[in-house]
């Protein structure tokens, strides 16, 4: 779909949410509606919509060059940000409208409450940019597909190289640069190695690969706008009695909700498909995070695949499904595809717990 | 100062403010005043700290592991993530405080939204954060210089290896890679060549340098997490004329803008002193973009040295100065270095317009 479609097409959702105009700020959105790319720091960016479809990007001056390339047909406003921070653009591109849509989980509470004290009414609308953001066409679905193709190549030199002695900070660099040189923006690897898996969220560091160890291969980048991310495991040497369950049990989990992305199904059934499995064997470790997050121009997007949730699956969405178990002195086991509801594997590769160093 | 250390100083300061309490959300407020770096992606993550010093570090269960690492002395207080959205974690231990300070930068709309519903009056208190943050103790300005060290090493391999026919994607992963395998955190090199120079934002693409580009070299990335950030230019083959007196001007500016953060001068006035200079050469280029911010545990936090503020400089405050001029079709250059409020540059490195490929 054309960055016009994509605007008329939030237009079209306008009237029945109520709204007379929606802002949308979250970086992902404005890529999603007018294909530029912003870096916002402390600056105010934003796509205003007015009912009808008018409005602009609001940008500082400083991105002039940047957002004079951006292929969107919406007129382009630019402030000076080292004199205003760029709302007096805003509300003159709101032009009259009162009642408007914002993106609730990203507007800070700074600029929401200076649009309140200006006579705005702000109303939660992420749902509703996501309504269209969460449905990737073919060629949003291609674009994801391509970038799992990155990140296995990248797999393939981490699996080639990787040995007892190596850092986490060495390797999880190397990957870096790997995602890097075949154009990945924003790449973060979380290659952790042994008891330092056990931490979903761990940050590599100066721990060396020890056998025994497990690895959890976490690899995520973006290519043209679209993320992949995906994780597979190893083992330094024969795998633990431990590390051979996990697999067997996080395996099971993996595929139980995989079959679940489907039509039909809401986000809760998904997580409650690996979440049964990995919660019946705590004596391997915890459950610690949902099945999975929706994935496009963000790494992490609504819905989330959680047990509160209970959002409907719709075509052309797609999610990582993830499940893990983490222990934290024997360390975690984490598989992680990229999904589209069907389900079909965006990012097909071996899943098997790779042995290392025979 | 220890975490412990400015938990009470940020204590200190809520009786004069009028406060109950104070909810940090930023991963860099966070850090300072707890030593933990979190992840925060969708989910809820903060510090509450009570009139009294009392509160906690909240955060979900899924960061269990670095959580319990921590060096603060704060109660550590977990929530399942995957069940609830942490807000009545936070609420227990608000324990009764009405008056709350959160960071109006940070904090989103429906987060600040839930907290007004459930009867907390929020107030702007980025300031009385950033009071303290702003203010950089020996061990963070040592911090700042050790980043800087390690930048300037990669300036050296990015030097020596830099050819004709290179293309910015290349050059900026390799440079990230020497940053990350110098223990960097987030590396984000933004190094241009040619016109691209011009847009002070530009993202590295496929351009590859040619005889007569200008190259702005921009690299930053966080070590034991304090930033360094600095800027250089060169030349491939003689400067032209224009790039030349480009230079000549921005060093100009460069100088009177260090000169100027000293102690009796507010942020504004660093910025008219680059301001002033660059100004002046409208046939060289625009002035597009403020003096500089201050750097530390953040890439960007505040104070800004833009002409609207009126913040007064203080001992400890380390800012970028970095003026430039750019221009879309000649393209840019730019000069920056970190300065403490002195001045002491604490990136010491050649400014000059290198010359590249003799």
């Amino acid at each position: 779909m054309s960055h016009a479609a994509r605007v008329s097409a939030l237009d079209g959702l306008l009237t029945d949410a109520g709204l007379d105009a929606v802002l949308a700020t979250k970086d992902a959105s404005i890529a999603y509606l007018t294909g530029f790319w912003g870096l916002q720091l402390e600056r105010f960016f934003g796509v205003a919509v007015r009912r009808g479809g008018e409005g602009a990007l609001i940008a500082p001056s400083l991105d002039r060059d940047s957002v004079g390339q951006a292929p969107t047909a919406l007129e382009k406003s630019l402030y000076d940000a080292a004199k205003g921070n760029g709302l007096s653009t805003l509300y003159d591109t709101l032009d009259g409208a009162k009642r408007i849509g914002v993106e609730e989980d990203h507007l800070n509470f700074a600029r929401a409450k200076a649009l309140t004290d200006a006579g705005y009414e702000l109303v939660p609308a992420s749902d509703l940019i996501m309504e269209l953001r969460a449905a990737k066409d073919a060629e949003e679905i291609a674009a994801v597909k391509y970038a799992c193709t990155q990140i296995i190549a990248v797999y393939e030199e981490l699996w080639a190289d990787l040995k007892v002695g190596d850092s986490e900070a060495d390797v999880n660099a190397k990957a870096a640069y790997a995602l890097a040189r075949r154009g990945g923006s924003h790449p973060e690897p979380h290659i952790l190695f042994g008891a330092h898996a056990g931490d979903p969220h761990g940050s590599p560091g100066p721990r060396t690969l020890q056998p025994g160890d497990v690895v959890v291969a976490d690899i995520s980048a973006q290519f043209n706008g679209y993320w992949g991310d995906m994780t597979r495991c190893a083992h330094a040497g024969t795998p633990s009695d431990w590390a051979q369950r996990a697999w067997d049990v996080v395996k099971q989990a993996y595929d139980d909700a995989v079959a679940a992305t489907k039509l039909g199904n809401t986000a809760k059934d998904v997580d409650a498909a690996q979440r049964r499995i990995i919660e019946a064997h705590p004596d391997l470790g915890a459950c610690l995070h949902g099945a999975g997050h929706a994935i496009g121009t963000e790494i992490h997007e609504p819905p989330f695949l959680v047990a509160s949730s209970d959002t409907p699956l719709r075509e052309g969405m797609i999610f990582t499904v993830e499940p893990g178990i983490y222990d934290s002195q024997r360390g975690g086991i984490r598989l992680e595809d990229d999904i589209l509801v069907g389900p079909e594997n965006l990012s097909p590769y071996p899943l098997e717990l790779r042995v290392l160093g025979g």
